[in-house]
């Protein structure tokens, strides 16, 4: 158990990709957007591996207890289609009770944690014993090969997690919405706006994403730390969004957070959206670097522009 | 007040169709599908009058107490773009504070009542006041015009509710989920599933959905009265998605309701898929058909496929 989080399972595409290879494919300079970046791999799905199909993997590789399920959140800004809702879609496949609740949240980099907070809601009405969070992306697909800050960063995957009633004070939660940042990471020609004989095309402007960042989250960080009356010292890890070692990095600096209390992925795995967190969650519990009554602070932020934090008890 | 629903605004599309015209255009008997559909009219979106446009005016139309919304639930399948999240433009368009929770759900005809539901979960949260609930979908765009069952049937638009706390007893709801008829009623050519050079477009197996409807939906509704210790003759109105005469006639014929009881406005509105609920609450409040203490039962199904009820005292 991490807090309420039972187990967390990981799906990702078969296929992982160089960043230096695809540096020198392209005639990039691999070293200095490495000391951007940070990441050394990213995850690509094939035609095969839809956030659909991530999703249901990731689920079967937990032991689920199907009758115990009451609710089903699907995570996802990668839908297989927009009708039918997803959710339903993974409730069958995974042979789960009809009487379920399921339905799809379109979140991105603060999604685990909007998971997390309907997950809560879901468990405080008496009825429902477990929920089954999944999280799923494959931003990747709609990348252009010569769009370097897109390329070099996104990577796709999915994870499943279990969250239960737990005897652990509820988790409080921080939220930051600020749609005025929307254009600033962006599918082009998705959804209305798809336009015909046009491809979808993930369009991002990094430096903006990264302002919103460092005048938004130290502060909802601070305000996440005060509510628990806790302190950067009393916490033993900060998971934040593994979006990019800069953002990271700056994030630690205005906020005075030792390094030693930073989880950090993303040179293995990529930014892989709302599943950034539950990576670095299944890592911290695999590598027992956190042992009972530790606190770890995550913290989910991004595209929308969105975010969210809370404080967990392992 | 509507039970813990304050106000309820709507915006359709500017342009009404006459299905009467219709039929005459593509050579279509007219009185043998309005027997079946019961529908009249519908409204259709033109290519300016998007979900999130149509979803926005509807906002601005009620009178939003903007430092009391404390989240913003946006239920579509017609999504403006995967990402960024739909919610997070609404709440910038309508200046709401940046604190809030914001996220889109991906629900059909059972929307409001997801909702309703989230919204209850939310309210439940000691911080929230007010929840602003936002509908629209636009499923005309995607129909072709030689798409008999779903030319004559579904239609746009928009409504926004305010959801607030109440001395009411909170509402209880009833689920059910079957992802085994997920291709029954589908965008295809949509999200991942896109493919080059076709247009997405709707589809629907009419007749799978009715079955459908028909073997879950009288159990549902049984069971939404026998948990809140009710019968029909203490219900006031039967409050159902108004997805077409046949249905909602098949409905009460199995269910045993007496006309008077139900409440039927599809031959003006047509299908708007997660607005019709809400629609009909607007006319029952302003015919004043309802009044205090009085019981309403709400239930809506469909695509999914996925239902909900539950009964709310005005």
């Amino acid at each position: 158990m991490l807090g309420n989080i039972s187990h967390i399972s990981l799906q990702l595409p078969k296929k992982r990709y160089s960043i230096n290879k695809l540096c020198k494919k392209q005639r990039w300079n691999f070293n200095k957007i490495l000391e951007k970046t940070g990441i050394k791999f990213v995850y690509r799905s094939n035609k095969n591996e839809t956030a659909l199909n991530l999703a249901i993997s990731a689920s079967k590789k937990l032991n689920l207890k199907r009758k115990k399920i009451g609710a089903l959140i699907y995570v996802t800004q990668s839908p297989e289609y927009h009708l039918p809702t997803n959710a339903c879609v993974i409730q069958d496949k995974l042979k789960l009770d009809k009487k379920i609740i399921a339905f799809d949240i379109n979140q991105g980099c603060s999604g685990y944690l909007y998971g997390l907070y309907m997950s809560k809601l879901l468990l405080n009405d008496s009825s429902i014993k477990e929920v089954l969070l999944v999280c799923s992306d494959t931003y990747t697909k709609n990348i252009k090969n010569n769009n370097k800050s897109c390329m070099t960063i996104f990577s796709d995957g999915a994870t499943a997690s279990i969250i239960k009633k737990s005897k652990k004070k509820k988790l409080n939660f921080t939220f930051l919405t600020d749609g005025s940042g929307g254009n600033d990471l962006k599918l082009l020609n998705s959804g209305n706006e798809f336009k015909e004989n046009l491809k979808p095309e993930l369009y991002m402007n990094g430096s903006k994403i990264l302002n919103f960042t460092m005048a938004n989250i130290p502060t909802l960080v601070k305000t996440t730390l005060k509510k628990e009356n806790c302190s950067i010292k009393k916490i033993k890890y900060f998971i934040f969004h593994q979006a990019s070692k800069v953002v990271i990095d700056n994030l630690c600096r205005i906020l005075n957070i030792p390094e030693k209390k930073i989880y950090r992925n993303y040179a293995r795995y990529g930014n892989t959206v709302s599943s950034t967190i539950p990576i670095c969650l299944i890592e911290l519990k695999k590598k027992k670097l956190i042992k009972r009554n530790d606190k770890i602070l995550l913290c989910g932020f991004g595209v929308g522009l969105s975010a969210s934090s809370t404080i967990m008890e392992v």
